[in-house]
């Protein structure tokens, strides 16, 4: 029989701008047998992901406040190791939205199992693989509605979804992909390892002074993981009929004043311009598409990905604000499974 | 043979924030005699419109700007009183895009002749029969995508396109059509006269806060001539998937800075919104979808209108200030076919 004892990162307050340790708790969670049905599963990696910040508060958006004193809910894959389930057997790999923890047990049907393929790492299922890529692929294709031939531009490129959204442009066959990013090293990378035509660091310089420089002949589909001063400068040189996705806006999320919008949302009207947010909730049906695509082109070796890991359930907050703070490079994850065998 | 002098009114200077009289000039034009395919059209009504504020700057827009020393164009209709084009005989009522001017002549491809109906007042085509209504059904249709049931908020709703969408909301079977403008007399009208549900005065007090106490399920569409104050009240209420039809944003047309946007621009993001700018020119091809419906409705007596009129060319700016002030109720127009017969 394995081991009940499990490793939890709860909510504990509401964070008011920045989230500090304060705001969690690391809570010990002992499960009892397990019922006919469920399946008990010891995670490999835990996704931290920008849009938890939003469920952190509690305000009306688009999936449930997380409950103060509740494990946070997320992404997680991991491996079974005692079912009473017969359909999920011992040994299998799951991916689930249980979240912050090192062990969870419950329903079978809350976890979906995933093939095991030489060659590709469990954590890329929690990212370019899963859901961050997926975001890419539906931002670029159902959202932007991005054309052969062109003009993107990606914010926050060198993150998890950015890093995806870039190379899946240039393979969708995009003209010119410009990114963003936060250091030089990113930056290096977005040209040198994922494809882009032209990145620049925000920090150096105004975003409109940049993105103008490397757009001479404007953008034609954008898509915004930053908000902000990105959307302003992208709102400056976006083609006439250009489409924008709404993907984030991390630069509001820890911010506790609200923040003023662009300055030239007119030329939304003037140029005809169509933005749309969303969130990928009501996108999944499009992940057999994307599947199709990201299993060809992975298996090419058309796919590149870093990932950004840092080890121990207890490391979860710390990683949730380096990641917020753009320390990752890629999908930032917490890995678990290398603690003590249970 | 006719008078050949007209009198016209050009722009002379590039205004800076709002438009004073020393930028135009008031022009006498001397036309030669009627070439082959050539008509001359007396003027009756010269429309002013917001968007002609934007043609009067000097920077990339969906038009070209107004050449300095050139006759302001525009919407315009008349009747020929000379023709050397077969197709369109003297008598004639014909549209065109000459703009302010009391008599002009040029090539009869130019004028699009319109028919005379017993009970149509001529200057209506330049208003609720015309680009103003199309205006207003692309916006809910094409660009808002609406549907029966949907509750629907209008800015600036007692100008000329907002009295036209609000009916056409009504009329395409809208839920709820909500309705803000600027005094308690033209409020007044969107209820009684206009079929809004719900209407308020933005001047007395935050757009946000009448808003969410007019529309408590919140808004599924909006279509918005305004901007700025009435764009971020109605992003704070926008339902999940909700559309808004970006048609004007007059608030920012005559301001010499750059006006921030709406500090709740994320819920874009959130709320899956779509936001869609549009001018009339890539929506023309619905012209015989929307004259459809409007005559329909017109010959019904389901369509009220207003019009604000001033008579004689001369008036022209002071009628175009004034309607960027919100000194008329539904359509701005000079008549100038009250002047002398020639």
């Amino acid at each position: 029989m394995s081991n009940t004892t499990s490793t939890h990162v709860q909510l504990i307050a509401r964070p008011e701008g920045w989230p500090t340790p304060a705001d969690f708790r690391i809570a010990t969670v002992e499960y009892g047998e397990l019922q006919p049905g469920q399946i008990r599963v010891q995670n490999e990696f835990v996704s931290v992901d920008p849009y938890m910040r939003g469920r952190m508060n509690d305000v009306r958006s688009y999936v449930a406040p997380y409950a103060l004193g509740e494990t946070i809910g997320g992404g997680a894959i991991g491996r079974v190791v005692a079912s009473e389930a017969d359909a999920i057997p011992v040994g299998s790999v799951v991916l689930h939205q249980h979240g912050w923890s090192d062990l969870v047990q419950g329903e079978a049907t809350t976890f979906r199992v995933v093939p095991e393929l030489p060659g590709v790492p469990l954590s890329l299922y929690l990212g370019t693989l899963g859901m961050t890529g997926l975001t890419g692929y539906v931002g670029l294709t159902a959202i932007a509605g991005m054309k052969p031939g062109d003009t993107v531009f990606i914010s926050g490129a060198a993150g998890a979804v950015g890093t995806a959204a870039g190379q899946i442009a240039k393979l969708l066959g995009a003209g010119r992909v410009i990114g963003s990013a936060g250091s030089a090293e990113k930056v290096r990378l977005l040209t040198e390892k994922y494809g882009y035509d032209a990145a620049f660091n925000y920090k150096d310089a105004p975003v409109r002074e940049q993105l103008a420089e490397l757009a001479p002949d404007g953008v034609d589909v954008f898509f915004d993981n930053v908000g902000g001063d990105h959307l302003e400068a992208a709102l400056d040189v976006m083609n006439d009929g250009g489409r924008i996705a709404l993907c984030g806006a991390i630069t509001s999320y820890n911010t506790t004043e609200k923040v003023a919008g662009p300055d030239n949302l007119a030329n939304i009207i003037t140029r005809g311009l169509s933005v749309k947010g969303f969130t990928l909730a009501a996108y999944l049906h499009l992940a057999p598409e994307f599947n199709g695509h990201m299993t060809g082109w992975f298996s090419e070796g058309r796919i590149a990905y870093d990932e950004t890991i840092v080890d121990g359930i207890e490391s979860t907050v710390d990683a949730f604000l380096d990641m917020m703070r753009g320390a990752n490079t890629g999908k930032m994850l917490v890995r678990v499974g290398g603690s003590t065998a249970r």
